[in-house]
């Protein structure tokens, strides 16, 4: 079979590069060209010499031009930058996989309340489908436009969508307490993430002002109306990759674990990258590190009525570029797995 | 003036040789002796080799014979063993700080549950006073024998405190997610503590199931008799220093942050160690390391009326050393900052 | 085609598991069973969480049996151990990748004054092949039994080798300042592993005391019969995976950079897994984490007419379970990279 | 007794902040104002939040009111800036500790060569006096300029100065393979320095191009003018705080390990800051972190009459703000641990 031709923007970010990880093992998709705004003609090994033996020159977005060479793309751009750039791509008839914020918020009040930015056009962000490819794969197959999930979203999503769609707990009990590796904070630099700063450093930032909440609250609706405005705070941890969301909600009746237990696993039991751990166990971020599997952990509290959640995902894999591939798998026809087939990488 | 001799059980463990750092500046102690039960006759270089101009020597613990040489005794040892050793100590006239976590739990029951051990004799326990400095600083100063708080509990309470003594928050709210570097599991060997396990990684554990949730219960009821059940989580984070507590708790009335701030401000006007930040600015860990202060931060969400309270500290001063030489310097008649004056190591 | 099927012997270690990971995407081998001597009949995903979803038990170590079950064994079991058990296999016919340091040096005199431990069986040594791939693949197609490098002298080896072949520096004058992570002191507990030990910290050990020394010597002097004794320091660096060697020589006459790249270039045309790089460039560990590359750095110094040399590899990859799969590929005469087409995991 | 007034000159910078933490102890110095260049009336606390109970205000350069308001001004300006600012200081009369390189290096040619800057004016730079306190202590008690020694040139001659002073190696032979902490590159934001790219890394850089080359061979010549051009790399490791050098250097005649130790043990008999480690151990970095130690091991290869040297400090404070201390004592006739008593700070 041809491999189809695929373009990445924004090549030069830790997303884009993970995307040329990923995605040059990949026996159907073939990287056709990467493209940046910023920096052109340059080569990826001298941005990344980790790179050493891949050829790609960075091109310049060329929007017509990039619809005759490659059947999709993923746009790993930043906020902002993706709703001016997407449109022009769907107008010339391309596949998009955005991963990006600028179209996961239905809403264009939202967008610009969390955002500050103007928003997208709002004819383009209703035809987006959001990439929870778990829960949305129908969606996603019959699309041709994925506005793929912020990293908080997808782990914080993964561990709530059995009990918030069962309507098993008290709809203004969901606090979230997540903690992130710093990639999640980009290759821009800032005081925040040099290292002196923060190593052997953690740091609390954005608490309820993250931009990711209401995408989490957006994406609990649809499951359930009567979600309330979830508590969500988040932490930067001295590491590179990981996320670990730990996830408070108030049972609304007693429950056994066992029962618990079954729910989780049956809601995954198609989902070959999510695995519910052993019961009396709880994940820890290196063991997802490199790999696209979302690992969950569940306990109850009985002398609260208390359940936390434990999920975890590598913000660069399943929250980004691994489940952006596949989220691409399935709108291409291809089993989700294609491609994704990596162990984490341990220790 | 003479200097006070004093004398330090578990000087290989973390929290003894934190005790060197800091007393080996204090100008109204001095290291009279350090005492080990494993290793005698071993000098202190051979364990740390950081102490290379240090000239102690492991003792055997001879309470007789520690009653003549010194007046005040550290013991940082594990709990189990504390609870044996302390009443000797005691019988032979000796003024303790004990850093363990065996004369904490009044209620011998709570103390069998959470530390799956055979308590300590009831009658000492009784006559311990937990030191939490800032808030019993009173009992303190007139007692000669102090159960020294846990890590966990001094920055939860510290950070709880002056909400939980006014009434403002719903009794059955409080969760706490709190995050630790590994100095906190000591010094003995694990899988759990393995560099390359922990490194690049994030763990949680003893879900709900942490010691520490009894003590810091037990102040709490002090303060509040309605306080129910908390929600308690502990990471592991990879770094070697430092506690983060975040705290979240639902407010029984909306309540300006102005006066929240106001709130406690005032409550630790006269704690030379707790440092409320400016609003708006959250406290890193990094920001108390090497010192001896807790530092707090605090904001409203006004979409849940949740109030999330953030404190820091690092968990072998404040959290261990540093507070029971707080401690032993109220209990003497010293100023409690006596021999701690010195700034955050950092970056 | 049908796959090989290959065991593991050593699964619980950091080798063994690291070739699962790489193994799990072998076009053709296939791990039908892994082993162990310490934990039979425990599940792998007992002992790393990690592998939640792979199935393998470890079972009991069987000569017999695995003869009749397997056509590969991979032996990543420490010195000592191997020595024992791998002439058993090959009694059985098996084919061997070892990846202990037992059968790497020809005189037994040199095993046991470095190893002090008795050494394995000359007939057996005698036979190994010494799995430098990049050099010495013709008697690697042609052999069934390997000893693969260690890790130290895998990067100082391919650092040093065009330039000793050629007889380009003095014999007298190689000094290699090596660093390695923690990954490589293996998964037995010791303080020196013990992450608040060594975190933010840098140890030298085994000073000229390291049993590479030998290894590598005994490799040099094939090269050039002239070499004299090497001085060798191992550092451990506070990270998980990656060795840097940086190797100091003083050249017989002077040579411009220009031809010395030239030589390195031309050296390694047909090596796919080491990647000379840039002049002015040198790379670093990260950039070839989870990878099988050696990349390698040089520069001249006109005021001392030396030579200075970086190599870097990730010493799980390349210098143990990526260069026996490597090995592995060439016995069985398929293409060296075959299932080694991975990119760095950056960052 | 009145404590002398000091100014810090670059109070926002990495060394100022650690001034202003050893110095917040010292009995005799007492900091009066700090200043910088870029941020003025700006609180120190707005820049580094862990000083929040420390009140300082960041000033105006202005050597004229500083002259009426100081003694003494501790410069840790970078380069290029003290070589304007220090002579307006010296022509007020203030006394200065310049903690740039500016003023270190005696030829103006030397300095324009490896700086790549214009010099600072040469009767300012022929007035200074190198800070190492432990070899040129007379000098600097009689100055009232101290030209504050780098980080890896403290360490490389704290290591070397015995056996150089006494000739016993090959003037040719010498090789510096040094390794710092990220707080050594200082807190300007720069892609090496972003913790994505750094964590889990090491990093070479500037081979044989380091400008503390000729600050070193400056001060070996002094011992020895036979001393031939040196080789000396510097890498970055993932930690904060620590410098490592491990030197190599071929002895003369064969020496016993003995005589060289007590070389070194009479050597440093009246330097607190240095501690030669027991024989046959050495030290790691952080058992000098946070202190003002220099810590030393030695070795001699019998198979290759070299001799390894292991000296390890903490850059920022024997390293930089320490150093500046101890020769600021010095100079004012205090003893030289005056304020400098701290115990490394471990684990």
């Amino acid at each position: 079979m041809n491999r189809l031709k695929v373009g990445i923007v924004g090549a030069t970010g830790y997303g884009g590069v993970e995307l040329i990880r990923l995605l040059s093992n990949h026996p159907h998709f073939h990287i056709y060209s990467v493209y940046s705004s910023s920096q052109q003609h340059v080569q990826m090994v001298d941005v990344y010499p980790h790179l050493a033996n891949v050829p790609y020159t960075l091109e310049q977005i060329d929007p017509v031009k990039m619809a005759k060479d490659v059947d999709l793309v993923f746009t790993a751009t930043p906020s902002g930058i993706s709703s001016k750039l997407v449109p022009q791509l769907i107008n010339e008839g391309l596949k998009v996989i955005d991963l990006s914020g600028d179209f996961r918020l239905k809403s264009e009040e939202l967008y610009e309340k969390w955002y500050k930015k103007p928003p997208a056009p709002n004819q383009y962000t209703k035809q987006s489908v959001y990439g929870l490819t778990e829960w949305f794969g129908e969606e996603i197959h019959s699309s041709s436009f994925i506005a793929n999930p912020g990293c908080y979203p997808t782990a914080t999503l993964l561990g709530l969508a059995p009990i918030v769609k069962k309507k098993l707990i008290k709809e203004d009990s969901i606090i979230i307490d997540a903690k992130s590796g710093l990639s999640g904070a980009g290759r821009s630099l800032s005081n925040v993430s040099h290292y002196a700063e923060i190593n052997e450093n953690m740091k609390i930032y954005k608490v309820n002002q993250h931009q990711h909440i209401p995408e989490i609250e957006q994406v609990l609706h649809r499951w359930n109306e009567q979600i309330k405005p979830i508590t969500f705070s988040t932490h930067l941890v001295p590491m590179t990759r990981g996320i670990m969301t730990t996830i408070y909600v108030t049972l609304k009746e007693s429950i056994g674990i066992e029962s618990l237990y079954k729910l989780y696993e049956e809601s995954y039991l198609d989902a070959p990258f999510v695995r519910v751990r052993k019961q009396g166990t709880f994940p820890s971020t290196k063991e997802v590190s490199g790999s696209n599997y979302c690992d969950i952990g569940l306990t109850i509290d009985e002398r609260t009525n208390r359940m936390t959640i434990v999920s975890v995902i590598d913000n660069l894999v399943k929250g980004a570029a691994g489940q952006a591939i596949q989220n691409a798998n399935l709108m291409m026809g291809f089993e989700q797995q294609t491609g994704l087939h990596v162990l984490p990488v341990y220790p």
